[in-house]
């Protein structure tokens, strides 16, 4: 490695050409070609940013602290995936898959020459197996909602889960189209609203690939992953974006671990009738707000004149953040085209952004489950008020007058 | 906002001064400066990067796609802590907090004046306050283990709570004599091991302060906080690091949630008893390694001839990752020192990389609290069996013989 310091690149040096063009959507995974976003051999590069996301900072600490060598290259024996994934129609369909790589998988066989000959491809998908147990199955199987079968389900309430990890990886000319904008909006975007992260964002329009460094997504499946794709197969699905809070520490100001547990319960029965479950779980923290803004809007909700409450409950979040929600759920639908899903027969969410944004990409949406009244925390009321108003899908939508009821704990409660 | 682009800044344009020199560590929050990381007004910029970690990524879509004004500013009425927590004599001593902002809970108070002029600065920490409930800790109550007090822990499970959430913000020269290594190779490896993310690391000397793009850590507090940094105060404290596929999903491949569960017992027992309790959460998904690199190892384990087995159980993580571990706890003790904590009485954990940590940095940890046997998940003993080998704190260390077991499931079991 040099002594000089690249600041960033510029087109024309040949740089992208070692690796080659990436032709994205093409018809075969070698027509595409490999991404490649290599620290070691720069000169093959042909994406901006590189792996692990954010967790590149810590590899920096690694190098910098000599604890990791420089030109370390993955072993990738006996991690392959336990299942196979594709190759789907959607794959190949004009801007269906936009914000993940549909190979990322399966790179050590479909560029298993390229990686022979010394280029530094790496998988952005991994795929393994598990068994899981959360408390809450345990309960549903007291109660005599969920039935063990031994295989899917064991007495103990162990689960068998086929889980995938995904980074995301985001092809710029598609992301600006999702969004209806140009691609040079959007690349300047990135670069100047992050404080100037990948100055290649603007100075390399021919780099069409973006590793972003945020948080990917980790699916779980219930039952056999290999049915999916099939228009015979009865799929059953909880999207859900994450929330620590809730989701690890059981707060009660939401909803999100009950309606996620319920989603798993969904799930599991889908896969015990032959179908498949699917739990797709978002690293997006306070509607890809982050916790900090989150707990701020908190404080700002229950210290207001007239105490916690729906009418005013987007309102705070606004105040704050400047918009109600960042999760963009345009992107979303793409882990869907990825797994060959064009019908979710149970959809275990009462968003109407997640509803809106699947139909908007073709997904048939045939039954929404809400989730059961007796699993709403008394504080997430507030919340569940407010969304039902504002679009939730609900049999019942709050009256005017409800919105303004104090319904949420004060601070000191 | 002009048309031009810049790549980046160089010193001497006077951009840094206009929001004035940083001097970390002086002996007040007006004495140290405030930390400007504003995108409105660039000229009085004194920091690296910006808010909300990677999180500014989606703001980055927000303004490109016209759901956010790019010159909004957090209106941060009724936002405030609502627990005082320091100023403590650690935050101006030399070394000791170089990884957080002690003053970024309350930049509204201290820098009211500045702020008041137009100046942006923001909060990097929010405290608020919380009721949370586990099925764990109901399963707790049931056995007699915890007793509900009507105040900190109710009859149903719901435990009050205190919490804040953080970001990261480091002062480069701070770090990099943490790892005893020089400023300018943290600041190129920071560059080049992101793959050129933020050039200002390598032209920006001048600039001291980073706002990593990495996730930070949120605080959990039982009893009363502002008992802490008096020596009189019993402290428990449960350090964890995040696994979103044990701590949300419960697999049985690590003890992650059990660990955890186990350590908020034994901080409500603390609180009770007229102590503090604190859960710290990092998020550091899969020893920093990110999820991808995870399920690729755990298939490696899985698959390995011989089977899952403690003996081989670091050297799988090695061949993918290059390193055993990327967490690096040296960063770890700064929030210890910012909550004035000198001695922890009871520590849920028994990792001799986080105690060795704590001790470094002048912490005393009284005594060390294991997890119970009988928490630990059948597939998990190959972790356990192999940590306790390499310095875990236990009472029983592993025969070498019992090292070379398979222990864990195989794939298809």
């Amino acid at each position: 490695m040099s002594d000089h310091i690249k600041l960033t690149s510029h087109p024309h040096s040949g740089s992208a050409t070692q690796a080659g063009q990436v032709h994205w959507g093409a018809s075969s995974a070698l027509a595409r070609g490999p991404l490649v976003a290599s620290l070691t051999q720069p000169a093959t590069r042909n994406v901006i940013g590189t792996h692990s996301g954010s967790y590149s900072v810590y590899r920096a600490l690694a190098v910098a602290s000599g604890h990791l060598d420089r030109e370390h290259r993955p072993d990738l024996t006996n991690t392959a995936p336990v299942a196979r994934i594709g190759p789907n129609p959607q794959w190949t369909e004009p801007g269906k898959i936009i914000s993940l790589d549909p190979w990322g998988h399966c790179v050590s066989e479909v560029f298993a020459e390229q990686i022979a000959a010394g280029l530094d491809v790496r998988p952005s998908i991994a795929i393994t197996k598990a068994h899981i147990n959360m408390p809450e199955l345990k309960d549903a199987i007291t109660a005599g909602r969920l039935k063990p079968d031994g295989d899917i389900l064991a007495e103990n309430g162990d689960v068998r889960v086929t889980k995938a990890a995904i980074d995301p990886v985001w092809y710029l000319p598609g992301v600006a189209e999702r969004f209806g904008i140009k691609e040079s909006a959007l690349r300047r975007a990135l670069f100047e609203q992050t404080g100037g992260m990948f100055p290649e964002l603007v100075t390399r329009n021919d780099l069409k690939v973006f590793l972003p460094p945020i948080g990917g997504m980790t699916l779980y499946f219930f039952g056999d992953v290999e049915k999916l794709g099939k228009p015979e197969t009865k799929v059953a699905c909880r999207l859900h974006d994450e929330c620590n809070g809730s989701d690890v520490f059981g707060s009660d100001i939401c909803t999100c671990r009950p309606y996620l547990a319920h989603g798993i319960e969904v799930c599991i029965e889908m896969a015990q009738r032959g179908g498949v479950g699917l739990v797709v779980y978002n690293r997006k923290e306070g509607r890809a707000l982050g916790e900090v803004t989150k707990f701020l809007v908190y404080n700002a909700r229950k210290r207001q004149v007239g105490g916690d409450r729906a009418e005013t409950y987007f309102a705070r979040t606004e105040c704050v953040a400047g918009v109600q929600d960042m999760r963009f759920q345009e992107l979303m639908p793409d882990v869907f085209h990825w797994l060959g899903i064009t019908r979710i027969d149970r959809w275990a969410s009462m968003s109407d952004m997640k509803h809106g944004a699947l139909v908007a990409q073709g997904i048939e949406v045939v039954e929404r489950v809400p989730i059961p009244d007796e699993l709403i925390p008394a504080d997430a009321k507030v919340e569940m008020d407010a969304k039902k108003a504002a679009g939730y899908f609900s049999e019942s939508v709050p009256e005017a007058a409800e919105l303004t009821l104090a319904k949420g704990r004060g601070l000191d409660e």
